[in-house]
């Protein structure tokens, strides 16, 4: 049996203003900062034990990871920071607020985007100096791997070579491992562990700083699921999942 | 031709108590988090970039990386926290402070252990349960590897294996590298970049928190080397070096 601990990153600067964000490289808010601590005493005075994290290459999770190796004393900790748990990259639509998306795009439009699995938002244009292709953090990433804009299926798409290849590897052999990434990076997780339908996917909403604890079988099978934190949290956390309609668990 | 760059770490609680800390992972203190941040600030103006950093698995070491990768927004880093950068370890003297020292093995033999490349401190037992084969942040490393106790020349022999295995092949493809470590592992580099004799190497203090920059050349021959900071900083670094007799540069 293993233990799998994800926690999504705290609020972002950009959270507060209801912007697309993306692969933007924005910090954690101050209140970001708080869920990340509390995340980490969470997972410490449940005695948990880590052997190496993985995480994004975007700072509100490294730095979300950061606090949590703090409040842990794990710094030592191995940490790998993989673009393939990036978040969903929001291509042209990154940096817009809603109101901007809507008067642009349309509302009908938004709504299409936010909602559908499968469906890309407008491309980043590769000129774009905002464009991972000109990022020094992806330079080790193929060109033509690094995305202008992704669907939900396009992010799962990518996060899954990581975990076939790197993450499914190290906790076979015994590694206990913490992710600290993104929304829609953690959805791509979610809905490969438990193999949920596109439908299904689009239900999940990870919550913010609260950690979620897999068990699994010797293949992967989940046998079990805990939030942690305080009863309240997890209450919230549980009826929030819950209304969205998630059904497996 | 290459650029290197090495920090030592700033401040610890313990430097200020005088206590021979090695392996204890005593956490920065507030003048150190200040050190640490001054020593990114200056990085940052002076336009450095890097690729990759290397840093100890102790928490002094690993902070003060992270406090300049947040002051030059390079979260994104990918970090290796190697044993090999650990402080020098001072055996059965560590937590002791120079009077205790000095009570339980008379002032001429700390001064032996203080000054001599080649004389280890008294070996800390294996079964002290501060000795590293207990602590899961060394479970990679073979048990016959870790030490109980080194001198500075034992120092240098397992901090080597790093430099040829790892760090030098890094620099050789290209890689700009960052350096976070400790007073005698930096040593244990210094010795060996720029070829100093055992008494040479003995008489060289690398000032806490202020970055040094090596150029090299393609044969890894030092044809540069410069303390970043202010003015004074740098003046006060050169005068505190050139006073304890070094000779090379």
């Amino acid at each position: 049996m293993y233990t799998l601990v994800v926690v999504r990153h705290g609020e972002s600067v950009w959270n507060k203003e209801n912007r697309f964000t993306g692969w933007k490289d924005v910090d954690l808010s101050e209140k970001g900062v708080l869920e990340a601590q509390k995340a980490g005493k969470a997972l410490k005075e449940k005695g948990f034990e880590f052997n190496m994290a993985y995480t994004s290459r975007l700072t509100r999770a490294i730095k979300t990871l950061n606090y949590i190796l703090e409040e842990m004393k794990l710094h030592w900790l191995p940490v790998s920071k993989e673009w393939r748990l990036n978040e969903r990259h929001y291509g042209g639509l990154q940096g817009l607020n809603k109101a901007e998306t809507a008067e642009k795009h349309g509302e009908e439009q938004v709504k299409i985007w936010r909602r559908s699995f499968d469906t890309p938002p407008p491309a980043m244009e590769v000129s774009n100096p905002e464009h991972p292709s000109h990022d020094p953090r992806y330079q080790d990433v193929k060109p033509n791997e690094l995305p202008s804009g992704e669907s939900l299926k396009e992010t799962v798409a990518r996060f899954l070579p990581l975990w076939n290849d790197k993450i499914s590897a190290d906790i076979k052999s015994g590694k206990k491992i913490l992710i600290a990434a993104h929304g829609n990076s953690l959805r791509a997780l979610v809905m490969h562990l438990e193999g949920l339908s596109q439908a299904e996917i689009m239900e999940v909403n990870m919550p913010t700083g609260i950690p979620l604890v897999y068990q699994l079988d010797k293949d992967f099978k989940v046998i079990g699921k805990e939030f942690l934190g305080s009863a309240e949290e997890v209450a919230a956390a549980m009826a929030h999942v819950a209304a969205q309609g998630k059904k497996k668990d």
